[in-house]
């Protein structure tokens, strides 16, 4: 029944042949890779006013040039992962620059930060969704939290069916969505220029909390930098483009960065223009410029649509990234070999799993609240691109010999790798108190379990290895069956013992003497060629006292086997387990960690 | 580990001869049995309060007449049961009686009734103590919950410890208790007779939220009958008493039953006397008299000290008698075997883990609230009242040629009987929709338990039962070892394989079949004398096609016997686990249900 459950829900199998890649069109690319990218606009402006209006507000006006800044930001990544695209055609992921240039243990870094970073895509794009449905429709505020771990569920269970990369699918949503950005921002901005567009009311100005110190200034800017989230995914997936595959990526990317630019400005300029203020927990910014520019009529709600939409399927593009990320790594022996493992439907399941788990449980821990998980955000990102353009930088120096161009080639990725880096610095320790330690701190920890667990193979692999001209081991085997009675079960468990030994030997704890006696006369007149051993306890557990004798047994000689013979009744209905004693488990689990003894039960079928 | 912390808790394990019993004097075995009798005095007059209060202040002086009426009950009661205790002088449970004079199923119904009733005794008693000690604290009112738990897992653990039922540590709290509220009734009646004690200052007199019917009436009468819980005690435990046994009980019950209606009239009348309003979730009535009687000074915390601990005292004894009862009936094979057992300290462990788990959840549900509990509470006690009393009269009936008074003695139990079936009525009846439904309905639901694990049980030893004249079966054996490389772990599997018989299979399930080449190449370089099968699938899973190996195995004779043997690793740390596949566990769990099919792990102990 289970099976037929997980059929409904997943699908039938897939073959393994079925495994292939579409070449992509640039404009269906763009759609596929630049959803995560693009849909940060959604909530970027919103988290630098957030952190102005403790000044009060009268500082939300310095989000317009902190906005100019975090722009230039993004060219300069751009132009450096542009180089990245041209060195690495086959793709180049920050954990396979970073390992290949810098080493294994920076790679390992970078690899620890994005997969922390994939899992608050996923949390952040859909805490954002939901938020962006909840702007629209403010009645469903108390089912936030509800809402957003039924669509983590969806999107899961998807991804397990297997989510085809198919551009066409991406295209619709993600255009859907810059038209009506561009939309908003063309009649915003007309409107704006030509004066019609009056401020939003605020009933009263907030006052400062704070003083507008440069710390603060830096906050507001490492806020706004969440709007480069997803801008490496294209050099990720070179491979996915048509030849010639690094020129139509690298012409990709800077249309992304274009759009993310323009649309993220633009936004940046309509909400200081209306004067918005931002609401934490409530309106999102993106939906007061919306309501202010178009008025809530039908285009207000398509927007806010549209919003959800790219938001999810940022979210969607986590679910392509992590596990395949967790399995690079895993399949280098960092992680558990299950996560190479492709289910069913050609996907990784376990690695999907494990996403949505922990994306559920951080959207638990934060109450679904956009605002209090973007200090986690960050950090992990710019901490991958200064580990990728740092290894950029090397590979240019390393091949200085063949590329005549490498100095300007090393120097923009210098100056991207320099300026990330100062980024990663001002993120970390202007949102380090605000929730950025826990992936200081987690990032780390993550590397550690990556150590860890490659020991732990490369230590298996040690002791596994066996030159192939070795022989088998000459076993001698003793079997010993447990009796509690007279009946087919055990009649059975020791016929079963017969054929495997001659040495087999039967083992009765006595714990009531006048019982003990009945069954050694019933066993005399049964006689089934095997010896009875009594042996008496004045305590009510078998189980020590059967050890005990296990382990007289052997240390007779240190090379031999034993071989514990349990009967195990298997009911007709589960629940029928309850009403017997799960000896052959206990044994099990009791003898689990002694060497050279072995437990096997031998099922007996109940009629009944 | 987990051992070491379970010897901390429990102690170390005791011998069967340890069992031993104590003889009690009738001062103490008064101590011993009457804890849950004489406790129900803390709350009884507070429910007759509280269902009289709907009816409004006017209607609280109706609670004496009630009270008159309880009394008169229960000497009817223990005129009964003293009958009981001559006729069954080894101990006379209600489930003893009913079976043995009405047929099983009244026994059965009986025994659902008592052990549904020592689970409510554990709550509500432990809820009472706990409002006795929130009352002379209310500052302990926000843990109340937390209190009742952690005073749940003491008893608990002291039970698994085992208690022993030694009178001498039953009777301090127990005489403290009887000799407070006797000091207690003594000051209050004396002042109020001498015209010393004026009502409380009620604030505000209550208006009546529904008239003063006859149904509120007897739902005020049916509340107060909670005063009868545990009056039936003595005559399970004849056999603790020194001889002449059922003199001394009988004599005790008596004392008993006296003490109990005298602490339950005073308090009645002193609560009528200084007008107590009960309330709900607030502070107990018995301490509002208290309050009343001697003021808020040391005596009183000594009152509500001494109420606390006799009321722990009677949860305590459901520890003893719940776990005894269930064994009972599992040792007639109504209820899991594992129920009979005695644990290291020769106690009915499982019994207690059960009745603790239960009470805890019932706390957890109804928020340790007794006053919500009450409604659940005396159906259980008053249906085993007319069944161990219309058993009486059954048996003195057979019995009457042997017995020249037996016409008497049925009289005196049938009145009993009838008696307490009506009263049984008027609390199901009056109390249904506060609660008792779920009683009404759970009582037949158990015993529907108690028949399908019999059913089962006898279904089992059908199955089982063999002539000692039956030889064993000639098993012939296929051994399958799966195999996913060369290396020490699958050759130590191998070994153990060939020296259980001739016939071994090693067989590969192959998903690339670059690698499986591989293998095969190593294979027969290595050539361990075993040829191995290969078999190539075009999916990801290698349990589907090993499986269809198997069936195909097993196909070619009905009788025979497969074993799989597959090597397990055993690493050194738990969470190593986590890093291999759990192919053996996986198997064993897939081929749990299909028969002549055994599944055996061979441990390879990894060295790191």
């Amino acid at each position: 029944m289970l099976a037929q459950v997980k059929r409904f829900l997943i699908g039938t199998p897939l073959r393994n042949e079925d495994l292939a890649h579409e070449r992509l069109t640039n404009v269906k690319a763009l759609a596929v890779f630049s959803s995560d990218a693009l849909s940060s606009v959604a909530y970027a402006t919103e988290e630098i006013l957030m952190a102005l209006i403790l000044a009060g507000s009268s500082a939300l006006s310095l989000s317009m040039p902190i906005g100019l800044g975090i722009a230039v930001l993004l060219a300069v990544v751009a132009m450096s992962y542009r180089q990245t695209i041209f060195a690495y055609p086959g793709g180049g992921g920050s954990f396979i620059v970073a390992k290949e240039n810098l080493g294994i243990y920076p790679g390992l870094i970078s690899g620890a930060a994005l997969l922390i970073d994939y899992v608050l895509t996923v949390a952040v794009s859909i805490s954002a969704g939901a938020a962006a449905i909840t702007s629209a429709f403010p009645a469903l505020l108390p089912y936030k939290v509800e809402m957003i771990l039924f669509a983590i569920l969806l999107i899961t269970v998807a991804n397990l069916r297997g989510v085809k990369d198919s551009g066409s699918i991406f295209a619709v949503p993600t255009y859907a969505f810059v038209f009506s950005i561009f939309a908003l921002l063309a009649v915003g901005i007309g409107r704006a220029v030509f004066g019609g567009l009056p401020p939003v009311v605020v009933t009263e100005t907030v006052a400062a909390q704070q003083p507008l110190t440069l710390f603060l200034i830096l906050r507001a800017f490492a806020s706004g930098c969440t709007a480069l989230t997803g801008v490496e995914a294209i050099s990720d997936g070179v491979q996915a483009f048509k030849e010639p595959v690094s020129r139509n990526a690298a012409k990709t990317l800077t249309w992304m960065a274009g759009l993310l630019m323009a649309m993220f400005l633009g936004i940046t300029y309509l909400a200081n223009h209306v004067e918005i203020h931002p609401v934490h927990g409530g309106e999102t910014v993106l939906s007061q410029v919306a309501r202010a520019v178009v008025g809530q009529g039908a285009i207000y709600y398509v927007i806010q649509g549209v919003t959800a939409l790219i938001l999810f399927l940022a979210a969607n593009t986590s679910y392509a990234d992590f596990p395949r990320l967790a399995s690079i790594i895993a399949a280098n022996g960092y992680l558990p070999r299950q996560l190479t493992m492709r289910g069913d439907r050609l996907v990784f399941s376990n690695g999907i799993v494990l996403l949505g788990a922990v994306a559920a449980a951080l959207v638990i821990y934060f109450h679904g609240d956009t605002h209090s998980l973007m200090p986690l955000y960050a950090v992990g990102v710019f901490l991958s691109f200064t580990m990728s353009q740092s290894g950029m930088v090397v590979r240019w120096f390393k091949h200085r010999a063949q590329d005549p161009h490498w100095a300007i080639k090393a120097a923009v990725n210098g100056l991207g790798a320099t300026v990330t880096g100062v980024v990663l610095i001002i993120i970390a320790s202007t949102k380090f108190t605000h929730g950025a330690w826990i992936i200081v701190l987690l990032i780390p920890i993550v590397v550690m379990v990556f150590r860890a667990v490659h020991a732990h193979y490369l230590h298996v692999a040690d002791d596994l290895r066996m030159p192939l001209t070795e022989e088998l081991e000459q076993v001698k085997h003793t079997i010993i069956v447990p009796i509690a009675g007279v009946n087919r079960a055990v009649a059975h468990a020791l016929s079963y013992a017969m054929t495997l030994s001659d040495d087999v030997r039967a083992v009765h704890i006595g714990t009531d003497p006048e019982a003990t006696e009945k069954l050694q006369a019933k066993w005399n007149q049964w006689n089934p060629g095997v010896k009875l051993t009594v042996i008496q306890t004045p305590y009510r557990s078998m189980m020590r006292p059967f050890i005990n004798y296990v382990d007289k047994i052997e240390r007779r000689s240190k090379l031999d086997m034993v071989t514990i013979v349990v009967p195990e009744f298997v009911p007709t209905r589960w629940w029928h387990h309850l009403l017997h004693n799960q000896s052959a488990l206990m044994l099990r689990a009791a003898l689990h960690f002694r060497k050279n003894t072995v437990v096997v039960s031998v099922p007996y079928h109940l009629a009944h």
